[in-house]
Parts: structure tokens; C-alpha cells; sequence
């Protein structure tokens, strides 16, 4: 056997070797911020809304577009190219378009967690890399929590009152459940998915990371 | 108002200041462990089995029967007292048996709590003691994690197959479940009724004791 390369066992001790955290969260549950600061507490790799830049890049698709598929709105409503406002419609390359955005996402989320430690938010990456078994966390809260969460962080652009706000959360998450149904077969935020689930409704963020990461 | 003693506010801040913690659990998934060695860590009390010994006092029953009682199993198959191995059927007192351990027990986690820092583990007592906000922590596994602890820990008594731990595991926790929302309205396991839950499939339980004693 002298000589011979064992490719996928290499690929598999290198990705094993990094630190792998996925974070899944509800819409206003300070998921993010416990994920950057994780990542900080870590010394690792944070990946958010950067992997939407490189699905952007990698497939010529806007942002925006990418971001819609990936937020769970109904694909075709949005044919957005990069440089190009207008697309025919009923093709077989616009068709195509969503399932462009999903491969692109694969390959990048896999290819981060090869290259270096990282804590990845949302995407399914727990799902994308259930072989690796990465640490996965899901971020939650009650609804009033949520709510004054968003209230406290909406910036001047946004002006919703509170029921308005409420309205929003509960809009967002129900498009995030629906995705992860449909890319995973899983029940989002179903706890026998994940390896710990946080209730962030009496916590304060920054004070339970330190810990989170020692758990890990 | 000086002078008056303002009962029900005094009771609550003695009670607001103990450390009070909750621990459900699956069958299998090592929740007792976790609840005595964070008892340990943090230094205080943990009530367990001792909660079925000190109803029994109280009340007189069996803590055969009351454990039955709080097992979910159905309580008119146990009229099982102390000292008595015959009990007249249908009497007003014997259909009243399962209302006097849930009274002893709602009392027993209640004084508990108002004495002391603690642990409890199981017994619905995070929804007993839901007015005093307790940490509220919920312990699972995968179904083959579970059998594999059940199968290390059985003790010579006990010789049951993979299999056949596999089947009382699933039947303990389904008694479990029922119980629970026949008392609380709530679904066991739910997330939303719990500040941390912790799945135990690959983790060392002694550990991450420590870590999740200083995220409290």
C-alpha cells in the first residue's frame, strides 16, 4: 500500500481537526452576538454575512437575491444578477438560479470549516456539516425578550413599534423554520438537532460566553 | 404601615435569594449525574429520591406508591399504604390517594426551595416553583447513547438485552411526558419551558459540570 493516498481520510483528519461551532437562532435571541463572541472568546474564525458576499462572488448573483433564497422567500420572485436588472423569465438558466445558491453555500461553508477553526451562524451549516459533527448550538428566547432585543437595536432606518416588531420576529422565523425543513427534512430549532440549546430570555450574553466555550 | 409584617413578600425574597435549580431529564441520559455533581460544584443541597421518601412520610403511603404516582403510571393500580396490604376499594379515601401525594410533594419542593440553595431533580419542580424563577435545565441523548449508559450501569438485578433497555427507555420517558402535561399543560421537553438544555450524546457529563456551575 506504499505510496497510495488516502484523499478522503486525509480531507476528513484535516476538517476533524478544526473546531467547528454552528449556531442556530431565533430571529432577536442575541444568537449573533453570542456567536461573535464566542468566536472571540475562541480565538476562531466568525462567519455571518461574509458567506453571502462569497456566495455573491462565486455565483455572479447579487446579494440581495442570494440572501432572499437563503432567508427562505419564495425563489422566483427575485431574479436579481449582479449587473443585470432585468432576466429573462421561464428559462432554464433563472430556474436554476436557487439551486445555484444552495451548491455555492455547500461548498463554501465546507470549505471554511477546512480551513480553520469557526464558529458559522445559520446557513444549515450544522446540517451542511453533519458529517464532521461539529458543536451545534441553537439560540432561543421568549417573545417579549425578543422583542425589546430588536426595539433596543433598530436603528434609525427602522421605526417599528413594538406590536410591529413582534409581527416581523414571528414573520422572519417562521421563513427560517420553513427553510431548514426544506434543506434539511429537520424540524428547525427541534433540541435532539443540536448539542445545547441557550434561552437567552434572563441571560446576559456576554457574561455566559466564557463559560459556553469552556463547556465546548 | 410600620409595624405590619408584609408575609407573602418577605416569604418570596427569602425564597428569590436561594440558588434554586431544576433538572429534567430523559431516562438514560445521565441528567441525575449531571444534577448531583453541580450540586457538588456549587456547594448546595440536591433532592432527588429523597423527595419520594419525605411524601411517603408525610403522607403516610408507601414510597413504592408514590413513586408510582409520580411516574405517571395510572395511581388507582397502587393503593398500596404503609403497614397495609389491604385497602378497601372505591372508598373516598382511597381515590383521593394520588391528590394527597401531589399536595405532600407541591409542599415538600416548595419548603425545600424556601430553605436553602439547591438542586431538584425531576418531579415537575421547575413548574412548581415557577414563581421564583428557578434555572431550568433539561438533560438529553440519542436513544443509543441512553441504551449504551443504561447497559453500563445495570446492576446485577437487572439483565435486560439492548433491545429490551431500548424498550423501557422509550416506555419510561413516554410515562414521563404524559405525566408532565397531565400536570403542567406543558410539553416535557419543550425548550421553551427550560433556560439550558444540554444533550449529553459525546459529552464527558463530570466535565462540563464545572462550566455550566459557572454559567448560573
Amino acid at each position: 500500500m506504499k505510496g497510495t493516498i488516502p484523499c478522503v481520510n486525509v480531507y476528513l483528519m484535516v476538517i476533524l481537526m478544526n473546531r467547528i461551532i454552528t449556531i442556530g437562532r431565533e430571529f432577536g435571541s442575541g444568537g449573533r452576538e453570542l456567536g461573535r463572541r464566542l468566536a472571540e472568546e475562541l480565538q476562531i474564525e466568525y462567519w455571518d454575512k461574509e458567506i453571502i458576499e462569497a456566495i455573491s462572488e462565486k455565483t455572479s448573483l447579487s446579494q440581495e437575491y442570494v440572501n432572499q433564497v437563503l432567508s427562505g422567500v419564495p425563489h422566483n420572485l427575485y431574479p436579481i444578477t449582479i449587473g443585470q436588472s432585468f432576466y429573462p423569465m421561464h428559462s432554464f438558466y433563472y430556474n436554476d438560479q436557487p439551486n445555484r445558491v444552495l451548491e455555492a453555500k455547500n461548498e463554501i461553508i465546507r470549505s471554511l470549516a477546512e480551513k480553520s477553526s469557526c464558529v458559522i451562524v445559520g446557513r444549515c451549516a450544522d446540517y451542511i456539516l453533519r458529517d464532521i459533527k461539529p458543536y451545534r448550538i441553537f439560540v432561543y428566547a421568549d417573545i417579549e425578550s425578543k422583542v425589546k432585543r430588536c426595539m433596543d437595536r433598530q436603528g434609525e432606518k427602522e421605526n417599528l413599534t413594538p406590536e410591529q416588531m413582534k409581527k416581523k420576529i414571528l414573520s422572519v422565523d417562521k421563513k427560517r423554520a420553513a427553510y431548514y425543513k426544506n434543506y434539511t427534512g429537520n424540524k428547525w430549532g427541534d433540541k435532539a438537532n443540536y448539542d445545547l440549546c441557550i434561552n437567552t430570555t434572563d441571560a446576559v450574553i456576554k457574561d455566559i460566553v466564557p463559560h459556553i466555550a469552556k463547556m465546548l
